[in-house]
């Protein structure tokens, strides 16, 4: 299976080829990073004209409708990780959303809080403030960089903790973690879990139902943009004994009364903070259409052809140029991109972008990722990059590269 | 000075008249909410096509240049708002930058808050949350609600306080507080100072130079559409001392080399939290450039004229109808809004949009506004405005519609 022919063969067995159409796709680059920032959707264009024609024709008046976004573009979202229709809300950044979870839950039952290692680093820094803040310790959980956490450390390190906070899928490892044996081992001990989805939603099928609270962005997998607003979720029986710290005008209930003291709306909306960007929102809900258009199992399925052909390419052209698997093998404990650790790590990936118009990317101290979205991504495409890649390592030409620019241990 | 031929010699002698040419603007309705969101400026839908194009093209090595805009526009907005460069940031809501600076504050310097009972909101809703976790006294100011604020009873409120958070302009009255006066007698007091700038910013000149901390929006007199990114300011001597309660990797030291602890990057980058909605961040840039060219200064001069103008109409017309000026009469104390108190004003609201296309908005309990951003508006859009509103009460024609959906007290 190593030969560009049968990438070929595999492409026109592909029954999701046919919405690679459907985004806007130049000749080149061969794009690797669509983990960070997906790609333009052509629905999503079409729907940013009509917005901003919309803003300038009906001024004001467009907010009978816009208000609507944070709710219906949640309840869009909501299929896609296994919840209910007003349990998600799409608003504010990842970080927001977690730092306004994550409070609410602490106010309501103090204790330590749990989070691995290598769990990505906004996500970290903002329990590390929080923990501060509420006087608990933060519990740093330190599971195999390759591996991620498994059942059994989270069971072991959650003893009398408040709040467990992990990835579903690793940010760096491509790691898939185990949801429902982790999310019952942290219920056992009587603590609430919070999943970061960031690196699943679109491309593993969640279902959420066990855990309390989530959170997730949508413009790696969900191709709504850079920086497009995140999600965030909260089981609906427990809405009701959280409030958000950051106590803002929409989520309060009858917003326009504006009466004197708050009073958080019932349901998902009171996690609302402030106005939503609303050119920035829009672009959410054409996205996620796509997204479910095709279905997560099926983008899944494809997404597991995908990274297990990159293994393959990895096995046979890269391992016996130093490169080391960064990424579990087996295809049930995986997501959606390959990481290929490297002690050149660094400069194999700028030698890629600037080299060789292939574009992944690289995360601290020897990762180069390899996002494979199956949406728009095909196997030839994994084939010609690996094939390039094998190429520059063997020349060297990463080397003729300047290192690093900031520090990669 | 009521003839619409006056009107229109007015519109004759603007100076900033050429500047409508620059938004779209259809020949109906007649929009007095530019205060509530501003017009489409035409630079800002060309920005959003290239923004868009420019994701699907560069995709994530558009960052590069992504990455910049927080600070890039904040720089740009700093010379509106009296800052220097590096002193003011474009990011997160409103409501969320007023959380994180209100907070880091409280960190700093805990002690009661002081704040109007006019104020808007979302303002009093963050700082009632914030003082209950800080366990400080919320002190709440009973201004008068059409002068607002003033700098005696400010003195005499803030004895021990911690820090003092105003608006610049009120959203209902459209006062313009004394913000000099104000800001030394929070000093003397040893608090801090914290201006909302939200209906200000824009329209009229600001020195922001005394106080240490601000927010504001940018979807008002700023057109930068529905929801845009908000802004924060804190000056930089203080910059140093606080720290965001909201620890988002965007805020951290060498971002990308995802260390284990949170570090803050030296100045005013420190206050970002998460990932910045770049489709609605875009067009903020295009939109202060629009306010820029035409200059405060001579915005500030034509909204003087315009809302001096209202007055006069108001007196002749609308006094007689019933109507009572919410607003205050000296120019030097008002913003560029006009707000008309009447009892039944939410119902002559929604009738002068329902029959009559002239928007206006209405704020609790009977304030209708009238907002007059001088980019766009004409004399003769004032006079005809009034005009209609003074026919429509005198047939009672919002005696025809249903009441207020929600409590109006």
């Amino acid at each position: 299976m190593i030969e560009r022919a049968d990438a070929e063969a595999l492409d026109r067995a592909d029954p999701l080829a046919g919405f690679r159409d459907g985004f806007v796709v130049a000749d080149a680059p061969i794009y690797a990073d669509g983990n960070s920032l997906g790609r333009l959707p052509r629905s999503v264009a079409d729907r940013m004209d009509a917005l901003v024609a919309d803003w300038g024709e009906r001024l004001v008046r467009g907010w009978a409708d816009w208000i609507e976004l944070p709710v219906r573009v949640g309840d869009r979202l909501a299929p896609l990780v296994g919840a209910q229709p007003g349990e998600v809300l799409a608003c504010d950044s990842t970080t927001v959303n977690l730092y306004k979870l994550a409070g609410a839950a602490l106010d309501r039952r103090p204790g330590p809080v749990v989070v691995d290692v290598h769990e990505f680093p906004t996500d970290r820094y903002v329990l590390e403030g929080l923990a501060a803040r509420h006087g608990v310790e933060l519990r740093r959980l330190a599971s195999d960089p390759v591996a991620g956490p498994q059942p059994a450390e989270v069971a072991a390190a959650v003893d009398g903790a408040g709040l467990v906070v992990l990835s579903v899928v690793g940010y760096r490892s491509g790691a898939l973690a185990d949801v429902a044996a982790i999310t019952a081992a942290v219920h056992e001990a009587g603590a609430a879990m919070l999943w970061d989805l960031s690196h699943a939603v679109g491309v593993i099928p969640l279902d959420l139902a066990a855990a309390e609270l989530a959170v997730g962005c949508t413009y790696k997998y969900l191709n709504a943009g850079p920086g497009a607003p995140a999600f965030l979720y909260v089981r609906r029986d427990v809405q009701e004994l959280l409030r958000s710290p950051i106590q803002g005008w929409f989520g309060q209930r009858e917003q326009f009364a504006m009466g004197p003291a708050y009073d958080p709306e019932e349901g998902i909306g009171r996690f609302m903070a402030g106005t939503p960007p609303i050119l920035a929102l829009a672009a959410v809900e054409p996205a996620v259409e796509v997204v479910a258009r095709a279905g997560v199992p099926a983008i899944r399925d494809k997404s597991v052809a995908l990274t297990s052909y990159a293994i393959e390419l990895h096995d046979a052209w890269l391992a016996p140029l130093g490169f080391e698997l960064g990424t579990p093998r087996a295809p049930a404990r995986r997501g959606s991109h390959v990481s290929l650790r490297h002690p050149e790590g660094w400069r194999i990936c700028r030698a890629l972008i600037e080299r060789a118009d292939v574009i992944p990317d690289f995360r601290a101290p020897d990762s180069v990722r390899f996002g494979l979205p199956p949406l728009y991504t095909r196997f030839v495409d994994v084939w010609e990059a690996f094939d390039r890649l094998r190429r520059l390592v063997d020349d060297g030409v990463h080397l003729e590269l300047a290192a690093a620019p900031f520090r990669v241990t």
